[in-house]
């Protein structure tokens, strides 16, 4: 049987993408999420002359007439109307984040004036009109275009949709996500495990997965009994735009759920992967529905969740979405079985690069290894040398 | 006057850390939050002999002595109690997660299998002992520590979590925080500015910076009025962890925090930093209280809270914060002022190297500029020629 290769199993997964509706957030509930309208400056910024030093406000002519000593006027604070300087030989002090007083052009801070009984000397040579005055429209003119449809929304966006006035944003809709686990020799987290049985993990290790990307998503757990696989599967798949599986894939006695898909109408894109770990990776689709059913161990889970979902999510609410991130291998390392090799590594940054020392554990079943890691290079499948100093795509996951 | 350093700032920060209480959490809700004891393995990892290929169990001595075709006398699925195999001639079909059935020392896939009539002849050469069975133990003893102390927790600790059976962790307890901006000219998101106003931003950004390490900060506004400020100021200092102000702390008419924050016996430990943006920065500290007063630019408190906030944070709850990214400057850049500068640069990655491109925007009222670029590249204020290909610290906000 000749399997498809990861890249392979990723492209048909990317055209299987699906398109989700948009939905209105309070701005400050959207960081992480994908905007879906152009955010447009409603004025221009800055709205005003702004004077950005503290200080006064003079007419560089004077200046530049001989005048160093300057009667204050008055006080142009910050957030207040407009004053209008009347004798073009004084002066007004102004703070930052003024409104640039009428009459007057340009802004000495303090740290250049002597003041002494209401006049303010200017120790300085020269003066530019503009002088330490923001200019109106200078950053951004009224209309132009901040922030583009299909940004991934961070704090930086956020202080801009306050300082426009949006104080709610049209956002993708995140895809409603089910994780569920099967296998009869999983039991709770609170519970005390026979001997023969384990505890369920791999769900709640795709729940915080999935997490990070914004996504709350739910949990379930079906005993290996094809009945109830079948009845609520079936519910799932009308309740949710996305099932997520761990287990039950692969060619054990009990490995219902490729059969299971079949029988309620999901068509199988493919079934298994030239990868590793992972190979047993089935996937699907029914009408709108998408289904991943990545195999039990909980490496396999882990890692194509991250190669897998999250390019499909990202392509799925309009994100461009190519993994440019690569690292340097920092020690030879030997993979013969010609699969793509998701190897786990720890990454250390130096001096602006990044690099990935294998930290290599007892295969798929060894979740504990997850922790000592960072992310996973991904080593080609036509090779089995790869050489300290050579770069390879990375995935990761801290 | 002469300042102190970016550096000496950040150093006087350090040592003002405080240690905060633990708490805890359901481990569901711990991601990104840092556990505060050690998690010991319950039990072996993995637990028993973990079949973990689906196939047949078989004793190899059988096969050594050159048997080929086995009985199949019963099935082991995983999540049951332990067969024992009564014929040391025959085999137990085992399926992924099972116990191995006693007698039974060897597993053999299915793919290197022909069964037929209640028997299985395999089709392979050499068997030997154990092969594909984990081993009780191989990972992890029982005992050991798989994740210390003071780690931060992501979806990986969190299978762990799961695995050992702990449904609550404790964790270490977040600072309160209040963001407090101050100014006459702000108004209210959903508000229409005057022509003079502006709307606020920078308590919204530094609530979204704070929301990516966890902390669920509160805000408060209060205007240019020094009694408001002193009762007000005075309330939140009783009431919260850290206070962070954004704006008035220059040397403007109504630059009240400074004197404010002493008369109510805030202890200032250093005012303004050789730094663009951000120079103005207050910082002191009342008892177990920590004050950051970032000066009110856009960009300089948003570069502030990342270069100052986070690491006094990190440092903190209990992780040794030391900034190692770095990037590699993409164009020849020139900075006069002497003083650390915080520039803005696009992060491109090519070949496992981190690349930083200026972004020069219109200085630290520009906003917008911050949704521009990704990270700010910190060069020293000891030269004004910074090359291409240079290597700085980098410090990254997306």
């Amino acid at each position: 049987m000749s399997l498809i290769t990861a890249n392979e199993a990723l492209e048909i997964i990317l055209k299987s993408s699906e398109t989700f509706r948009v939905e209105e957030v309070n701005f400050l509930k959207s960081n992480g999420r994908i905007l879906k309208e152009d955010i447009v400056a409603d004025r221009d910024f800055p709205p005003f002359n702004r004077v950005s030093m503290d200080g006064i406000a003079i007419s560089s002519e004077a200046f530049n007439n001989g005048q160093r000593k300057f009667k204050i006027e008055g006080i142009q604070p910050a957030g207040s109307e407009q004053l209008t300087m009347q004798n073009p030989l004084n002066c007004i002090e102004a703070m930052t984040g003024a409104i640039l007083p009428n009459n007057t052009d340009a802004v000495i801070q303090y740290e250049l004036l002597t003041i002494e009984d209401g006049f303010a000397t200017i120790n300085l040579e020269a003066v530019k009109e503009l002088q330490n005055v923001h200019l109106k429209g200078l950053d951004r003119k009224q209309g132009a275009i901040l922030i583009p449809k299909n940004t991934l929304i961070s704090a930086a966006e956020i202080g801009v949709f306050a300082t426009v006035g949006k104080s709610t944003v049209m956002v993708a809709r995140q895809p409603k996500v089910m994780v569920i686990s099967t296998g009869n020799e999983l039991v709770g987290v609170s519970e005390t495990p026979e001997d023969y049985q384990i505890r369920r993990s791999n769900v709640f290790t795709l729940v915080s997965l999935l997490e990070k990307i914004n996504i709350k998503a739910e949990t379930a757990h079906i005993t290996d009994d094809k009945d109830k696989l079948l009845s609520k599967i079936n519910s799932f798949l009308n309740d949710f735009d996305v099932l997520l599986f761990s287990g039950a894939v692969s060619k054990g006695k009990f490995d219902f759920i490729p059969e299971v898909l079949d029988e309620l109408g999901v068509k199988k894109l493919f079934h298994k992967v030239k990868q590793r770990p992972g190979k047993p990776f089935w996937f699907g689709k029914k009408g709108n529905k998408t289904i991943f059913a990545f195999p039990g161990n909980p490496v396999s889970t882990f890692a194509s969740c991250l190669k897998y979902f999250y390019p499909w999510y990202y392509k799925s609410i309009g994100i461009n979405f190519e993994n440019k991130n690569k690292a340097i291998l920092a020690e030879d390392y030997f993979f013969k079985p010609g699969l793509t090799y998701f190897l786990q590594v720890k990454i250390t940054k130096e001096e602006g690069e990044i690099l990935a020392t294998p930290i290599t554990g007892r295969g798929s079943a060894d979740l504990v290894n997850l922790v000592d890691s960072d992310a996973f290079l991904e080593l080609p499948d036509d090779r089995t040398n790869f050489t300290k100093g050579e770069v390879f795509p990375l995935i990761t996951y801290r």
